[in-house]
C-alpha cells in the first residue's frame, strides 16, 4: 500500500499517516521525493483491515492518495492457488482441455419446448442444458418464469437426455430449491453483488456459474467469486456476458473477450462466455463463438431455441436449434487450431 | 412501436411481420418508403405484450429494428399520473417544496457514535437519518454491519432525537425486521434489479428509497421502481448516486445532475442525490449538495460522521459532523435562490 | 513511482528493475513484502523522463504495475501556479468573482440572425457573443458552416452590440484567420487531443477556451491543455461539456459537474461548462446552468437562436433568445447565493 | 424518420410537424395511436436534409422524439455496395481471403532498429511494416517522434525488405509529405473527427486506415469514413483499436470485437484490428490477436519491437520481434480454422 501526500502536506500531517499505520500493526516507510512524500507499507495487509484502512487513511488531512498494490481477492487469486481449477461433474469437466458447450432456451416454457431444445443440444454436442425457470426481467409486466414447475422440467429434460443442467437462482431463499433440482446454480449479471444470494449458493454444495455485472471491473467480480468461494464452495466459474456498451444501436453489451488472458493470469477458476446477451442478436452469436473459443474461453453458453420467432423471451437472440449443430462443429474447428478440443 | 425492414427484405417477410402483429391484437400500418418498408403498430401496446412482441418481431427475417415509441413503464410516468408525489411520514413531506437533508454515518458503529450522529444531524437542521445496519461490501472481508444490533441503535438514536430514520436492506427476508425497525427502506445501488427485493419492500407498508444502478438507464430505473409500485407501495423515492466514470482518478463515480430535470417530466416521484457515494470525496461533496439543490433535488443523502478518521467504512467521503451546519446553512441560500425552503 | 513486481518475480528481474531506474538518473528504493516486492523512486521524475521510464518498466519481466504518484502536467497545475488565473479581456475578467455568460447560436448563419443574437445576449446580460463559421458535423452531408464569411458576420455583430466573441477553429491553417477575427479560439471537444491544432492555438496569441473532450479523464484534458500552455499561451480556459453517456435516450452526454471542484484543486485555470452540448435538449439547459454555477463554474457556454425551429443546426439544444433575459436572470441568484456576482 | 408527439401534445402541435415535413418536399403519415400520435416519413430522405430537419423537428413544441430508421452513410453503406471492397496494394490484397498482418514499432527511433523491426515482419510473414514518425502523444513531454525523417527511414525499411508501409498522418499539411513516402495513411482513434485531416487524406490518392474513436459509436466511425469516401478515396480500411474501457487496472482499453460482424453487415469496407492498442500489453496480444482472426477480421495492426525494454514509446503493448514469427505461426491455425489463410 502507498499513500502519496499532497504536495501542501505538513510534517504533522505525515506523522499522523505514519502513526495511523503503525497502529494498525504494519511498518511504515516515508520515501521523502522532491515535491511531496509517499509512505509506503511493505507488509502485506491482512484482508480484513484493507478496506477499513484504506477508508482511514484517505480521510485523514493532506493525504492525496491510497494506492493498494496487492489484490483485494486471496482464493480466486493464482497466486494462491497457481493450478487451474477442474470441474468435474459426472464426465464433464470444465476448465480442462475441452471446451464444454452450455445451450438452451432462455426461458423454460413447455416440457415439448425442452425436450426439442435438449434434443438438438445433445445432437451438437453440447453438454449441458440451459433454461430459466426463474426470470430477472427489466419490466415486471414481461413473463417472469415457470418457477418451480420450470426447475422440474429443466431437470427432466436433462435427465432424458444425458445432459447436466444449469438455471439461475435470484433469491436466496429459493437456493435449496434450486439445488435440488440441477447441476449448477447461476448467479446472474443483476445480482452479481447479491452479497446474501452469493452466501446462499457457496452453502448449497453446488458448482456457481457467476456472471460478470454490467459495469463490473475484473476485481469486483473476482471479489464477488470470492464471497462464493469464502462460503465454502471452491466450484466458481466465470461468466462474461458482456459490459455496458458505448452505444446500442446494434449490439446489447460490449463483449469484453480479453478479459479471458487477463484472468487466466489473476485467477485459477474457469471462464465461459455468453455471447447470446453480450451480443442481443443471433446473427453475431457464431462470430463471437469462435473468437471467444480463440481467445481461451472455457466454455460457451449459448441461447438456442427451437422457434427463436415464439420464443417468450429473448428470441431475437437466440440461435435456432437447428444451426446450432452447424455452429458446434465450426467451433470445433477453431477449439483444434488453439489446442483444445471441443 | 415500428418495425423497420432491412433493405432486402421481401415482400414475404412483410407480410409475416404484419401478420405476427394482427396475431397480437394489434393494427399494423404499412409506409412504404423509398429504399425500406416501416410498418407502424399505432394502437398502444399493452403492458404485458411489449417485449414478448418486439423479441419475436425482431427474430423474423427481414427486420432490421424493432423501435419502442411510447415508454415501458406506466404507474411511475407522468403520463399517468400528472401530479407530483409527495410523501407525507409524521410533519416530514418529501417531493414538496422544502428540500429534505438525510445523513448521518455509512455504518451503524456504536451507540456512542449513533447518538453524536444524531444529535448533529438534527442540530444542522437534517431531518431523517442515515445509518447502515446491513452494508453491501465489495470484499467479503470488509465489515459487514452490526445487523439487527445496527437497526436498533438506529432506531433509539433517531427517537431520541427527533429525526425519522432510513436504512438499507439487502435481503428479502430481512425486510419485515427492517420495516419494524426504520421509516425507509433503502435498496442500494448493486440491488436495483434485485427483483425479488423489490418486490419484498413494495409490501412492506414503508416508503423505499430506491438508488439508482451503476450502469441503469433512467429507463431501467424507472422501471424498477415499478416494480416496487406494481408490488403496492406508491411511496418510491428515486436516489441519483453517480453512475459508472469514465476514469476513477478523482471521483468514485460521475454524479449525473441531468437525470434531476429529466426525471421530472418523465416521473411524479421524488427525486434526492447522495453526492457522498457519487464522489467517493468528502472535499468534494458541499460543492455537489449545491449543485444538486439548484438542479431541482428534493433532497440530499449526505454521510456524516462524528470522526472520519475513524470509520469503519466510507471514511473518506464523510463529511464531519462538525461542518455539516455550516454546509447546509449554505444550501438554505441556494435552495432559495431556486425558490425552495430547506 | 511505484513499481509493483509479481509474486513470482526473481531477484534478478528485481535487480533489473532497479538497474533501470538507476540508469535513469533517479533513485530507486526497495520495499520488501511479505508477498511481493515494491520498489520506490523517491525524487522527482522530469516530465520527459516519466512516460518512456513508465514504459520500459512495464515491459521488464516480473513487472506487476507501474503507478504514478505525482502529477503529469506541470504548467496546468495549482501545486506550480498557486493562483487562480484571471483572463483580462477588455473590461471582462474569466476566473474572477463574476460567471462571465457567452451565448449565441450553434452556427452563424445571417447577418440578422447575428445581429438579433447578439442583441439579445447584450441585453440577457451575456459579455461574450459564440456562433460557429467553421462546424465539426458528425456527417459530411450536414451543413458545414459559412466560414471566413462566418467570421465576419460574428466579429461585425460583437463590436456593434460591444461583446467579446468566441469561435471554434479546426484546422490548424485557419489558426491566424480565425485569431484575426474573434478574441477567444475555442478548440472542440472532437479536437481535444488534436495536437498540431493545439500548438497552434497555443502561439496565436488569443486565449484558448478548450473543451473536454468525449472520454476524456481530467488528466487527458490537463495534458491537452499543457500542449498550449507549453506552446506560449498562459490564458487556457477549460470547458466541461460532457462526457460520454451510458445511454443515449434522453440526453447527448452526462455533464460531469463534480469535475468543477477536481479542477479547483489540480489547476489554477478558470473552469466554464457548455449545459447545450451536454444535454442536447434545451429544456434541461436552465437546471444545468443553475447547477453550474451552485458548483462553482467560472462561467457558461449557452447556445441561444432567435428561432431554435429554423435554426441550421442544434436547433433542439437552443435556448430561445427571448427566453434568455430571464434565465440569466435565475442565474444571478444562485450566483449571489455561492457568493459570486454574474 | 418517426416523429413520436408527447402525450399532451395539442392537435395544433400535430399540424406544425406536418407542415414541417411538407416543407421539406416529403410526405408525412399521421398515425394516432391510443396514448399519442406518431408522425412517419415513408419516403428516404436527402442526406443533407437529415441533420437539419431532425434538429428543427426536435424543436417544435409537443415533440417527444424523432427516430431515424434509414442510415446517415451512404458510400460506406453496404446497402449501395453490396460487394465488399478488395484493396489491391502491388500484390496484396486487403479484404479478400488473406488475413493481412501488418507490424512494426510504435515509433520510428533509428535506421538500425527500422531494419531489425523490418527484417523481423518480413521473416514472420507480415506483409505491411508499420512505424511512427508523428507521435500523437497524451503528454507534450513525451518523445513526439522522428517526423520527416522517420517518413524516410520507414520507407527505406519498407524498400529493403519487400514491404509496404503504413504510418499516422495528424497534420491536414504533412499529408502531402506523407503520402509520398508511404503506400496507406493511417489516421489515428484521437483524429477520428478531425475533418479537415479526413478530407485531406480523402484527396491523397493513398488508401487510408481509419481507426475508430475512444468512445466512436459505429455510426459515427462509418460517418467519419464517409468524409474520405465524399472525398473521392475508395479504399478505407476500419481499423478497431479498443474503446474506452469500464476500469483501466488490467487493460488500456476494450477490444470490442463484436464490431466485426457488424461492420460485415453495415458496410463492405475491410475491418483491421489492433490488439496492441486495444490492451496496452504485450502478454494479451496474442490471445486477441487469435480472436480477432476467428471473429473475422481482414488483418490485424501488432505493435512489435527489436527490444521492447528500450522502445522510445509503448515498450509494454509491444511484442518482440523475435515471438512475431510463431504468433503469425499460430495465427495461421486459426486462420484456415475459419477459411481464411494468412
Amino acid at each position: 500500500m502507498i499513500v502519496a501526500m499532497r504536495k501542501d502536506a505538513t510534517p504533522e500531517h505525515i506523522r499522523r499517516v505514519v502513526e495511523k499505520i503503525r497502529q494498525a500493526g504494519l511498518s511504515p516507510v516515508e520515501m521523502p521525493g522532491g515535491e511531496r512524500t509517499a509512505i509506503g507499507v511493505a507488509s502485506a495487509i491482512p484482508a480484513d483491515l484493507r478496506g477499513p484502512l484504506t477508508d482511514q487513511l484517505q480521510a485523514l488531512e493532506g493525504v492525496a492518495s491510497v494506492t493498494q498494490v496487492s489484490r483485494a481477492f486471496k482464493l480466486a487469486s493464482r497466486e494462491f492457488h497457481p493450478a487451474d481449477t477442474v470441474i468435474a461433474l459426472g464426465e464433464v469437466r470444465i476448465g480442462g482441455p475441452q471446451v464444454v458447450v452450455m445451450a438452451g432456451p432462455c426461458a423454460v416454457e413447455s416440457r415439448e419446448q425442452m425436450h426439442q431444445a435438449a434434443a438438438a443440444v445433445k445432437e451438437a454436442g453440447g453438454l449441458i442444458l440451459r433454461g430459466g425457470a426463474y426470470k430477472p426481467r427489466t419490466s415486471p409486466y414481461a413473463f417472469q418464469g415457470l418457477e418451480s414447475e420450470g426447475l422440474r422440467l429443466l431437470q427432466e429434460a436433462g435427465r432424458k437426455f444425458g445432459l447436466l443442467t444449469v438455471t439461475e437462482v435470484m433469491d436466496p431463499h429459493d437456493v435449496g430449491l434450486v439445488a435440488e433440482h440441477v447441476d449448477i446454480l447461476q448467479i446472474g449479471a443483476r445480482n452479481m453483488q447479491n452479497y446474501p444470494l452469493l452466501v446462499a449458493a457457496g452453502k448449497s454444495g453446488r458448482p456457481v456459474l457467476l456472471k460478470r455485472g454490467m459495469s463490473a471491473s475484473l476485481d469486483e467480480w473476482l471479489l464477488a467469486a470470492e464471497y462464493v468461494l469464502s462460503a465454502g464452495e471452491s466450484r466458481v466459474i466465470l461468466c462474461e456476458r458482456g459490459v455496458h456498451p458505448l452505444d446500442r444501436t446494434y449490439t446489447r453489451n460490449t463483449l469484453d473477450l480479453s478479459c479471458i488472458p487477463v484472468l487466466k493470469e489473476l485467477t485459477h477458476l474457469p471462464v465461459v462466455v455468453d455471447p447470446s446477451h453480450a451480443t442481443g442478436n443471433a446473427r453475431l452469436v457464431p462470430a463471437m463463438c469462435r473468437a471467444a473459443v480463440a481467445a481461451g474461453a472455457d466454455g460457451l453458453l449459448i441461447e438456442a431455441h427451437p422457434e427463436p420467432a415464439r420464443a417468450l423471451c429473448d428470441g431475437q437472440q437466440s440461435v435456432g436449434t437447428r444451426t446450432l449443430g452447424s455452429l458446434v462443429a465450426e467451433l470445433r474447428q477453431v477449439a483444434r487450431a488453439v489446442g483444445r478440443t471441443l
